[in-house]
């Protein structure tokens, strides 16, 4: 973890259980500077994952960080969402508290692009955990974001496995077409795939550290795991919940807690069983320029240590 | 042509000898109401196309419409121009004149949301003469557009012929994702296709009666028409040059001069053979609820009445 | 019609009942001299179209004529049969009677190689009208067979229209990956397809000179044209039905009947919309050496003529 | 290492350095009873690798089992061969003699075929070391082979990394549409792929094991091996050459030298990245009635315990 200044970025996201928990890290952490958070359809609709953002600002005491709603459907590809694994609301097990902040009055899309052109220029990194609709659609918009934007630390894809089909994630599935163009800029890139967090479990002893915290929002990470528990337990199978998102931030306030190699990535448009695969061509050192590179694996300790002293610099927060 | 209130559309094109003529057409006629005009990177670069609007805004005496820059890029694909059509400007031929209007400062896809949602719903049509990438932005940044719409008017694509595949037309092929998504929305739809617009022929007699209007944007139109004969005797083998995009503004002065019919349209995204191809199923009668057409033939001399009455409308014009 | 020496022949058919016509009138015809029929699935499964291929033989009296079974399935894509066009026999209709020739015990793959390669070069021709299934094995197994064979024959596909898909033809979307290999082949290939047949209807005047006939086999086919015209109207709303397979057998017997162009031909493997499309480039002159051509209108009086002509010469035949 | 009955298995091969070493495992191995050896195109031309094959027999003292010629190209594809890997015979390095067999006069196809049917069912393994073009043929023009046949177990594709793209394989890529009828039929398959025989490496303690031998065909392969290593150096970069082939030969010996799991695989047809790959889905336990498996591990050293078996139970072989 550096000493230096904290990240500055853009969380893009549709809390969505792992969503809120990256939100609170972002919030939580000395490391980050949360400029924005914008919203994307995926775990569930526009409506809901917009909502739960709100409610999820209002546990967390984010107060001051604008959030703007974005894009209700996928580029080309019909709107597909995660109620078996994230519930009816896309943020089941906990009572919501309504919301209190107001959403900024500008398309997510805007708020991005006005974000990173209003800094200085590779200051600002967008960290997606959702689809990639709403950053293709900026860098469609404002093509100049390509050169402006610091890094993209994205929570997606997989090199060796997938969980929505035999080879691809759900992020990238959803919107093959958004995340083909997001991976194929020009911005250094950063995949934070099911590879590093399939281990980035939420274990007994974890959800013991989270209640240790005492907190109100502690409690509520502690309901959020508890249905992401068994949801995965019921659908996929795992023993311990895989909680993807915050490793993207995770990375971004102390990239050594992951392994990451440097690769062509690339997402797969066409095939019949193989759409949204992220293709990573890992045969030999990465050609010269190559700009993107994948997590292989995540300390997980270390991991969820961030989350607690993130819950822990948030304190108690009166609802 | 109705007598009843002037059509309000929003011209979204690539200028492009064709589009410098549906420029003139949309702006001479009385028919036509000329919302704006929005650009779009295709014939040739964003930055080149837009200067020949601004050009062509000087040359036709349009000084009070707003012209606003849209996408550089199609949404998935690399970018392909045609300047073995439209030469090395876009515009070749003439002299272009130094534009006079000044850019609206918007997004060319902020200008076309804000356009139809300050207007009355169903009372503003788009006509696309270029690649769909701003439409496609539009409706996917702006989600109420689809059914604020009145209708999408749209040259391009082509039932039994292609021009820059075996079966694929260049406005189409050239973004089929944004095409993908236009065709899919349920607005009212017509597509001006190669069936009709490979009839729309700048014949010598043609270029006769617009000779004779006499005026210096006639001498334009005719110096372009005369550039664009040359192109397609080359490139394409036509004795005379299509003139494609002025045929879906006059059908919106005039839909008497086209034969559509109604029938499924969509767009294939994955063919090897037939990328970009507009599928048309014209085995039975269209399904109830239907909302797409094409042409399949066009009234020429009637066609170029209209861009002639244009031309005196609009009259001489110094510059 | 030529005088000279008549053309020898291998009909690969499904019968179906536009193939038993196209068996009839093979046999019937002096300019056709008919080696063997093979047979493949397609309108019914392989056992049953390979009896009704036994049962046509005996009902036209073509007792001489080797007949083998082929595929009894497509080569990558799952079997898909058109019991609604042809009934569940694959030759609903008349009464069909028990077969009294034996198969050849060969594989028709093998009976096709065996034919072409023991006649002299460039004098077998080849006139699939089913899926292409056993042609493609053939010319896999035995490549001297695309030196060999004098040319191809084929009913299937289309130009402008679908039957089975808004652009794409039974006989080839059923297994488009046979039909690729065999447009792919340098051998001459005649793509008779949808544009041409679909003219050649069983119009109430045909069935009535068909009657005059006043022979057995007439009957049989009068009743076969009657199912076929239900079949017809029923499934796809035909007020006669179109009898495709004779078609490919008349180019033979009289090239003129047909009018067709040299063009690139080639099938659409992995379009979403398109799969199984017959494209044809016909946006200018055939380059040179294009070994396709496609028939695009068919004389449909003198087609049925050669029809009733090959009745005749059959005469009566008792079963 | 089982004392029953040897596996009467038939070798399909494009010799190639790895398929001589898969002939010589088989043919020396006590616990395999060779049926046949057929050849496909792949690593060089069929003219080249059937030669190959022939000479292979000679120097290793194979003059009893029929050896056919197959498929001279891919199904659907053109045909690619890999002479950066195998030379410009497709198996140089040492000196090759010239045949003293015959081919068998049938095609592979036939000869496959009438080995399977003229055996007890379910009593011959098919074990593919190439692209896999004759066993689809073979299983097209006879569909029972797909409930006679014992098993196939092939060496081809992978789960988690490619060699002829980042995620394909060259022996399923190179006829990708034939795999994909092979890995489809419901006979048990066994893919020993890339996971596997990446660590099937031919390290110097290998070859001074096989060295040691001190026969002709040892120095022979030897030969092989030191030519190998250079092209797999300088082609793909490994230190040491992996030995893919005789890996599916040692399966049939003994299943417990290698690392299987049940999993289903398909062969990807379409993918604009992932055409070829195999798609294996192992996110959970295979379904009920899963008849495939792959291969993820080897033993290395047990492995080429038994190539050097093999040899010594070849013996000196005078050529
Ligand atoms: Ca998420
Ligand atoms: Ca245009
Ligand atoms: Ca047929
Ligand atoms: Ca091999």
């Amino acid at each position: 973890m550096s000493d230096s200044m904290p990240e500055k970025i853009i969380l893009d996201c549709d809390p969505g259980h792992d969503d809120a928990v990256a939100m609170l890290l972002a919030h939580g952490s000395p490391a980050i500077e949360l400029l924005a958070v914008t919203t994307v359809m995926g775990n569930q609709t526009l409506e809901k994952v917009t909502r739960n953002a709100l409610s999820v600002a209002r546990v967390i005491g984010m107060d001051a960080v604008p959030i703007a709603r974005g894009a209700h459907r996928p580029l080309v590809r019909t709107i597909e969402t995660a109620p078996d694994i994230h519930g009816e609301s896309g943020l089941d097990g906990p009572v919501l508290p309504e919301p209190v902040v107001e959403l900024d009055p500008r398309h997510a899309v805007d708020l991005i692009i006005d974000t990173v052109m209003s800094h200085p220029p590779k200051t600002v990194s967008l960290v997606p955990t959702g689809a990639l609709t709403n950053i293709a659609l900026a860098v469609r918009k404002e093509p100049r974001l390509a050169e402006r934007v610091k890094q993209v630390v994205l929570m997606g894809g997989g090199v060796h496995v997938g969980n929505w089909s035999a080879v691809a994630e759900f992020n990238i599935i959803i919107d093959p077409e958004a995340a083909h163009i997001v991976f194929n800029e020009p911005w250094p890139l950063t995949m934070i795939g099911l590879d590093a967090t399939h281990q980035a479990l939420a274990t007994d002893e974890v959800a013991a550290r989270i209640a240790a915290v005492g907190t109100a929002p502690a409690r509520f990470v502690g309901e959020l795991l508890e249905f992401f528990a068994h949801s995965y337990k019921d659908a996929q199978g795992f023993d311990h919940p895989p909680v993807h998102d915050p490793c993207a931030v995770a990375f971004l306030i102390d990239p050594t807690l992951l392994r990451v190699v440097k690769a062509p990535l690339d997402v797969e448009l066409t095939g019949g069983l193989t759409l949204g695969m992220t293709v990573a061509d890992l045969r030999g050192p990465a050609p010269e320029g190559c700009t993107t590179q994948v997590a292989l694996d995540i300390d997980n300790d270390r991991f969820w240590g961030l989350v607690v002293d993130a819950l822990k610099r948030i304190g108690d927060v009166r609802v």
